[in-house]
């Protein structure tokens, strides 16, 4: 079908979803070069690091240095990854505007990667979303395996529903449905979306594809069809996928304003800027980044 | 919008279009071998080989040997490209079940490739179909650079129908629409097919995408929404794009299958059965096969 231009919001997520799925730590100050690159590129929104304990991630285990250490672009919303009461501490002392809170669809994902059921996570989102919204931050949250679950295959869309209500009644301000695993196709994009939208309008949702099957531009555009606005996007196809090491992680943000630039929809990046952002931070990773755009740019003129 | 399940066709093109832009020889029973695993993964459609002048293709340069020694599976085509009357010459000794005559929807693009004006290359591919026609062949036309020329940009659509139009009158029985260098997105492939769909049917027209910026499964979406149903594809996306050392290639059969695969659509091609036939390719090409599929599975139990 034909798609009117409209504005298209991109959420920056290489800093955090990125780098968490990198191998190599990157120095602090390359860190806060590589944000502020991006901060001056015309996006909106970035996610910038993560307050789970630095155990876990330890390619973030300078959290507090980067979010202190960045230049706040004015129109610029800095957000972080929390998981609990005590990550939320960290996070407001390093003065960031917008937490983003996170559970599973599934039990099995839920299970395996917070170590513990969605029934005993829920109340631990609830008392970091509600000190959030005390201090004066907006909250973000995040569903992992909308679209399928590396231990239990098939999602029940009831299940997706069940937990995204959970968050709007603690308060978020939008939830951010992930195909973690990056299996989901055009077709069930368009089915869980139509459920979706009875219960939640699409300006509280945004989509979070993984390419590590090659589907994410495709979803977007069936997202787009569907009326979504919101997509989280990682610079370069930074990251990649615990679950199939090697293969493609987030989208790319550079493929995805590539396609929007097309189509002419308004996303305010400046594709240019965003590639430079992309060839700063491509040497400190030790690799290319996998980004058609950064793999058809390295011998452009 | 959401897309019934319906039938589509896959055309593989990796034994040519794949093959002749990397820069391995694959030895001439190793190409057998891997055609005849493609022929029996339920493909009804393979270009085995080209039998332009060795000079210009090296890869492909014992066409007429894998030709004859490939095992001819009954519902499955078997096409070559073929330049001029005297490679049509060696084809038909091959006994080659259709032919492919090319050309560029663009002047630069048409003199760089061909040698030639788009006026000078006609006569010759009328010469080429008429001899192929005459020989019990049927032949399909290529056309280059629909949706964006290296040397010229844009490319209007009106070069495309005269060009296709050409085609159809030396007697060819299938256009493929080449976005040769990958630049085109869902609004622009959206547009061209508005176009082109007042002049031809979509049952006359393949789409042949290159995902150099890695719009090509996003472009097929768009095209099936818009009723095209034959697409050309390279298995593990093998090849590559001269105008972009180091970028991406044809669309991958395996990526566009996962996609069609998971819509429902109707190919007769076993994933499996294809998997095995780019896992049996890729140590012969020195490289991981960049599909995200073969990325995807290297690490897969």
């Amino acid at each position: 079908m034909r798609i009117e231009p409209r504005s298209i919001c991109i959420k920056e997520v290489g800093p955090r979803d990125g780098l968490q799925n990198e191998s190599v730590f990157v120095d602090t100050q390359d860190k806060i070069a590589w944000i502020n690159q991006l901060s001056h590129s015309g996006l909106s929104y970035i996610e910038i690091t993560s307050f789970v304990h630095p155990k876990w991630i330890p390619a973030l285990a300078d959290a507090a240095e980067v979010a202190q250490g960045i230049e706040r672009v004015p129109g610029v919303t800095y957000a972080a990854l929390v998981p609990n009461a005590r990550g939320l501490e960290r996070a407001l002392a390093a003065n960031i505007d917008e937490v983003s809170i996170f559970l599973s669809a599934s039990e099995g994902h839920n299970q395996s990667n917070i170590n513990k059921s969605i029934q005993e996570t829920l109340p631990i989102l609830g008392e970091t979303a509600r000190e959030a919204l005390a201090a004066g931050k907006s909250v973000r949250g995040y569903v992992s395996t909308v679209f399928g679950c590396p231990f239990e295959g098939a999602v029940p869309v009831e299940n997706v529903i069940r937990v995204t209500e959970a968050l709007f009644e603690m308060g978020v301000r939008e939830v951010s449905l992930g195909d973690t695993i990056g299996v989901a196709n055009p077709r069930q994009v368009h089915d869980v979306l139509e459920v979706l939208l009875k219960h939640f309008d699409a300006g509280q949702l945004a989509m979070h594809f993984h390419d590590t099957r090659g589907m994410a531009v495709a979803n977007v555009l069936t997202s787009i069809e569907m009326g979504m606005s919101i997509f989280d996007s990682s610079v370069g196809g930074l990251g990649g996928c615990p679950y199939a090491p090697g293969a493609s992680g987030n989208l790319a943000t550079d493929d995805l304003l590539y396609m929007l630039d097309g189509m002419g929809m308004k996303t305010g990046v400046d594709a240019e800027k965003l590639k430079a952002a992309a060839l700063f931070i491509q040497p400190k990773m030790g690799r290319s980044l996998p980004s058609h755009s950064m793999q058809a740019c390295q011998t452009e003129v």
